[in-house]
């Protein structure tokens, strides 16, 4: 078991390294400076270039090869940084990954600028992998462009609002984080030259990988251990974000309960010390375990759908992949 | 010769209307309206549609037809006022076409979306006319989209820097505004059938109507009738904005003018009262003239470009176009 995990990290760890080659070259040289070392300094700042991952992933499941797709891989990662750099904007921040964000490190102007530029080398990369099938790649990739700005909508909308139901949530994480991920996986695959099947089952693959993700996320940041986490734990609750966990609390919690939980949406956010407090009301109302069994619903979906995969080395790479995404700690 | 305009004139109008129609039914009833209802804001601020013509005076051109090509005509635009909205945050600017602009009449977040989404639903509806011509399509608007990013980093970049060569303001204009024209003529050609030189001619046509365009932009900025340009006039000159004239009476000034102009740049514009000395000065060093030559040189070029075009018909749509855009008062 050891073994068969280090396998796939030495996988990742190898394709990584293309992957950061190939995005810096993407920026490197290109003129004006001033607007294309702005926008390579995002790209500096790591990250676990999982959306290249599934692009890779996906062609070599349906077909191809990794050696094909490299350009693609590197423009879901583009598409990937220019929404941070704007999502970063909107939502007035001023770290990502321990640096400043790129509107503190340069200005409003110039992150507005870097963001769109990432998204126009993004398509230009796209297009190099293409051929006979640039319509249908062309459409999937804008397809998730459009979702992923209507998701963040939501998202920035759900702020103001006082009631946000779960349907609601769920519909905005699978525009913002699932979307993308089904466009990188259908990517993958058509370029991969699979046929209609199969790029349907990796979407699928893709979007409830994304969902059982994004849940993820909301819970790391009640459950994580800060070190490893390398965040605030609590930050959402800080910033009064309505995540799955708290909308599914809203929903269960009376009386007492269900004031505390309405405080933070009135003050918009709680004080740090006061994280404790609603971890333990998380904990109370069983909202902690109601999203460990989202996360298994979306994952046991993501890997009943890759059953349909021809390879068995192909289908453990999926596997591993859910595996190393649900134990993740960051 | 009154008979020949109108026929123009009245064609343009029903182009225009067609176009607008598309335009409105590009964002209507999406969801959500948090996102589609200021994206479509910017667009109901009207304009010339000059870059969806081109499209359509293309395509026709190169043999094809008008109602082929309305979704790539509505694309071009909708990239258009993705680059507005995203300029005119980057510009500060409170007002455009008389009315507020998107991040005064929402806010800084929802003009930086409405901008993407605009974005993306050009690329959706530039997919819908594409066919097995998608990736040299797409290639051709994706080239404008990068150059349009890089002109605008230039702009921004020489508003603080003292000192800006007439080529370098060339370079600047010809990726900000002339590769745009430049693609929309291209993408009509292409989508309109036509061959390698015809698409060449049509794309030179496009890049030199836009340099043209852009130094008349220029001059108008001084020399039009305020009533008519609907602007300011000498709005540049408060703003201190190194335009073509002003870049050329720099080169050709000396003594006490060149402080004068001096000036402008230290104190990053100037006041509205002293306009009329500015014009004067322009007057005197001749840059006026000068100004006129270089759209005359242009819109020559452009002309020259079209002789290449098969039908007489087609050819004077494309010659009265320069025509009414040398002859424009805004």
């Amino acid at each position: 078991m050891t073994g068969e995990k280090s396998e796939f990290v030495s996988l990742y760890e190898r394709e990584r390294k293309k992957i950061e080659k190939k995005l810096h070259s993407a920026l490197a040289d290109r003129k004006p400076f001033s607007l294309y070392k702005p926008a390579a300094y995002i790209l500096q700042s790591g990250g676990k270039r999982l959306r290249p991952l599934l692009v890779l992933f996906s062609a070599k499941a349906a077909g191809g090869k990794f050696s094909a797709v490299y350009n693609a891989a590197a423009a879901v990662e583009l598409l990937h940084n220019f929404t941070l750099v704007h999502d970063d904007i909107m939502d007035n921040a001023g770290k990502r990954r321990g640096r400043d964000t790129l509107h503190k490190k340069y200005d409003l102007s110039t992150a507005i600028l870097a963001g769109d530029s990432l998204l126009s080398v993004a398509y230009e990369y796209l297009l190099k992998d293409c051929n006979g099938n640039a319509k249908q790649v062309l459409s999937s990739f804008t397809k998730g462009l459009v979702e992923v700005c209507e998701g963040q909508s939501l998202d920035k909308e759900f702020e103001t609002r006082k009631n946000v139901s779960i349907d609601e949530y769920l519909l905005m994480i699978n525009k913002k984080t699932a979307a993308m991920a089904e466009m990188c996986c259908t990517i993958g695959a058509i370029l991969g030259g699979g046929g209609k099947s199969e790029i349907k089952a990796l979407a699928e693959y893709g979007k409830n990988i994304g969902m059982a993700f994004q849940i993820q996320d909301d819970l790391l940041d009640i459950s994580a251990n800060e070190k490893k986490f390398g965040k605030v734990v609590g930050g959402d609750l800080v910033e009064g974000k309505k995540t799955f966990l708290f909308l599914k609390a809203m929903k269960i919690a009376r009386g007492n309960d269900k004031k505390m939980l309405q405080k933070l949406i009135v003050q918009k956010g709680i004080s740090k010390s006061e994280v404790p407090q609603y971890k333990t009301l998380y904990e109370k109302l069983g909202v902690i375990e109601e999203s460990k069994k989202e996360i298994k619903f979306y994952s046991d979906k993501a890997l009943s759908s890759i059953k349909k995969i021809k390879k068995k080395e192909d289908r453990k790479l999926f596997s591993e992949l859910v595996d190393s995404l649900i134990k993740r700690n960051k």
